[in-house]
């Protein structure tokens, strides 16, 4: 059994693997090569070379409710989408509450994970770190207003229409002269502000519309979401309609762009055919001249430069791993990826489900099939991935959510039980059916049960509209003393969540759990 | 008759009375204070004192067709929310076809007008201006990234939720620390992305809807249109719901606030009740501590400093004209005020139809009613705000966009005529009927008819998707040179525009026509 853990990296991927270690017994030590937890969610006025980064205004894609870990929901009275000093915020709550600052080791750089000699006995590793010096805090200022003069009258192509691509497009295109948006094969947007005003995965992420997915055929599926996506904006009109089908890739989120598109800041244009000088020349043989800056949002290189290659498992063109967490070829399942996946669904959520898994699996509490069964799955996963998304190669990670978490939660023996529900709380069974697929669901039994779940589940619309109640109108409101007791009452109760949209990088910070022996360099 | 008339400002009003006057056959002379033409929308990197400014970003929220005079469409290729140099473009092409630059006598300032001593035999004015000295043009580059250092980090409170106030308040929350949007009444919001991603006038503002909003109780359109908006976002969740019903104010058009409103960027908040140092409190007893900027977006003055006393007519609350247009109180019609208005639709259309009016006045084409019966509907006006409109103190300019067009058209005689065209011209009928009430639609019939109307109408559809062919799809779509041919032939037809919402800065410079008497100081 496993007794130290070495974590890589104190994003929200990092703290949630210390707390599932520390929740199963285990001691984890985190390497954190910058001075502050949070990872990309750490914003810094000047951005730091070879560290991804994220600007000034930047709010969240994914809401609170959906975000939340299991059983520490996002404070009340934040808001739905939460400016990003509002998320760091909340995992320094995290960090706090379940006191795992103390585990992590600032300005600790790893250099190497290696197998110990005595690897096939003990499933050992031994980490290499390296101490960075106290590096003064950049704390220039220039470029503050988010880099805006960056773009100031310029005219700026940016080549690929995901989610970030997206965001620099309509966030240069406020003083840009011009920006151009360039797309190999278009796509599905989808707006936060959902129907109601509802955010989009509170109204759409729910276990029914899950259920739903499952029995109606795809082609029904994706001429229901096409119908609706074109009433909002006809997908053809704006340029930007795709040639594959809706579920056949994870949509863009963006509710600035169609105004952009028609009030012309934006202009959608095919994929670049060449860049001669400053001239940009497009597949359909238009050009633009004069380009100041081309900004490539084409996708990601994933690398894991300190693991040895033997723990390598590569499936086709991606890296394997058994159920996107385990390298599925080693002696003793020691080593653990959180967060390398990509999903309609947040991050953070799936990520605390992994390492609730990976813990119960380096105590020994939860056994993984054989290396072959494991390799099996892993080329399956691959196959299923080729065949339901496209753009496969460049984005390997694609599951989807409301599957993979039961999946792991299924491993865990935390799934919810509808037909269990059903008989024993049929409140909370229609709850967990037709409300929001929130992480507390998965807090309900089993292993890490927390008796806060089910009033974090009964109460999640509250969350949902508590920040917005900042006016009173003339229907009938609770009291301020009612509403201060409702909070408090909702914030004793604690709780924690599951959620549903990619955060807008994709570079997630993988974290490492791995048997410990540290060596400093 | 009239002979010389005086034009006040050279903004988009000034510039179509003066091409009213040409066509009419009198010869306007432009008074213009600053160096340039548009108005407002002549963007300055450092605004001006004592004059409205506008700001970097901003783009209109009437579309292209519904902004358009009546016999010069937009180019077919620009976009349908115009940025505002676009605008300026536009109006620069306009001026210099019907050649009203050497019309302009730019940086000259009117400091009087007033009756000759012979009004009452001749109608004549007096009019006395400056000339200023050339001032160097200020082309400080500082506060450019559109002035969003000014908000960096500022905790902002913009007290009032009208068009201006929403803008100023989605735009600061970008790099603000937290913005505050504190209204009396609340709104209802709009998007200018409407249905099928069609710009919100081009949809709406047909005169079927408008025939069947004379049919129909004013309480199934106040429900039809506010269940529609809740569907969007429900304006009591989102703390906007105002008292009023919908037809009760033009209603707030911003595709951003919403989502500024779901992610905490804005918090909405009620009335303010008192400033204590910087603290800002409100009606609901809640407090704002150090706040650093108060934006006051809380109404206009309206005023008209240079024009004797004698010759303004009060109606209660409000400076009283006939049609919002012609002093009721003068011996002679030699004086009016062009673009003083405020309806749900745009001024440039509204301001250009009083134009064509004013100048067929002036020219003793149409005679006005006597001074008792200007009067009487004058007063009869204001009762209609008062009993129509909320805040009417405050917005004493409010009229029903297509019935006011409709009404100065009757006056002209160019309003179309449905039982004419249904027996004449089905094709058009049809387009009339259905279509957005464009100004082209004025141009069918009667004085100053032309030619390219019928064309312009028809092809105002084409307009409207023409900028956003951008990216060839699998839809069939015209060869480059068939789009050119489409596009030229557009151009050729030339065309006009009747529109549809109010100019974000709705301190529109009236413009004023009078027979000149031209003296210099």
């Amino acid at each position: 059994m496993v007794h130290s853990v070495a974590v890589i990296g104190a994003g929200p991927c990092g703290l949630t693997s210390m707390k599932a270690c520390l929740e199963e017994g285990m001691m984890p030590t985190c390497f954190e090569s910058s001075d502050d937890i949070g990872g990309l969610w750490r914003f810094k006025e000047v951005s730091e070379p070879n560290r991804a980064s994220i600007y000034r205004s930047l709010t969240i894609n994914i809401s609170k409710e959906m975000m939340s870990f299991s059983d520490f929901p996002v404070q009340a009275d934040y808001p739905n989408y939460m400016h990003h000093s509002k998320i760091q915020n909340y995992f320094r709550m995290y960090a706090e509450h379940f006191k795992l600052l103390k585990h992590i080791r600032f300005q600790t750089l790893v250099k190497n994970v290696n197998q110990t000699p005595d690897f096939s006995r003990t499933g050992q590793w031994e980490v290499s770190s390296q101490e960075l010096r106290h590096l003064k805090e950049n704390t220039s200022t220039a470029g503050t207003t988010r880099g805006l003069k960056t773009w100031l009258g310029k005219k700026v192509v940016v080549i690929g229409i995901g989610n970030s691509g997206s965001d620099i497009a309509v966030e240069s295109s406020r003083v840009a002269e011009q920006v151009y948006l360039s797309t190999r094969r278009g796509a599905w947007v989808i707006r936060q502000v959902s129907d109601n005003g509802l955010p989009v995965d509170i109204k759409y992420l729910t276990r029914f519309v899950h259920i739903l997915s499952q029995l109606l055929p795809i082609r029904i599926l994706n001429w229901l979401c096409e119908t609706k996506l074109n009433a909002m904006y006809d997908h053809t009109m704006y340029a930007l309609k795709p040639k594959h089908r809706f579920f056949n890739q994870i949509p863009v989120i963006n509710d600035d762009l169609p105004l952009k598109i028609l009030s012309g800041s934006v202009i959608i244009k095919p994929n670049v055919k060449e860049i001669c000088g400053s001239s940009v020349v497009f597949e359909d043989g238009s050009t633009v001249e004069n380009v100041d800056t081309i900004v490539f949002a084409t996708g990601y290189n994933y690398d894991f430069p300190y693991l040895p290659s033997s723990s390598k498992y590569m499936s086709g063109h991606r890296l394997g791993l058994y159920k996107h967490v385990f390298p599925p070829n080693l002696e003793h399942p020691t080593l653990a990826v959180v967060g390398f996946i990509h999903a309609f669904g947040a991050i953070m959520t799936q990520a605390e489900m992994q390492a609730r898994w990976v813990s119960r699996v380096f105590n020994g509490q939860v056994k993984l099939p054989s290396n072959q069964a494991m390799i099996k799955s892993v080329d399956k996963d691959t196959k299923d991935i080729e065949k339901n998304y496209i753009v496969s190669r460049l984005t390997p990670l694609h599951v989807d959510f409301v599957t993979y978490m039961d999946d792991l939660a299924g491993e865990i023996g935390v799934r919810p039980s509808l037909l269990w529900l059903f008989f024993t709380d049929y409140q909370m069974f229609k709850m967990v059916l037709w409300g929001p697929v929130t992480s507390y669901q998965y807090r309900l039994k089993g292993p890490g049960k927390w008796d806060g779940a089910r009033r974090a589940i009964s109460t999640t619309l509250n969350r949902v509209y508590q920040p917005l109640k900042t006016r009173q109108l003339e229907t009938k409101e609770a009291s301020v003393a009612g509403s201060l007791f409702k909070r408090s009452l909702t914030l004793m109760a604690g709780g924690a969540a599951v959620y549903y949209i990619h955060v807008r990088n994709p570079t997630t910070i993988p974290t490492l759990l791995a048997n410990l022996r540290p060596q400093t360099a």
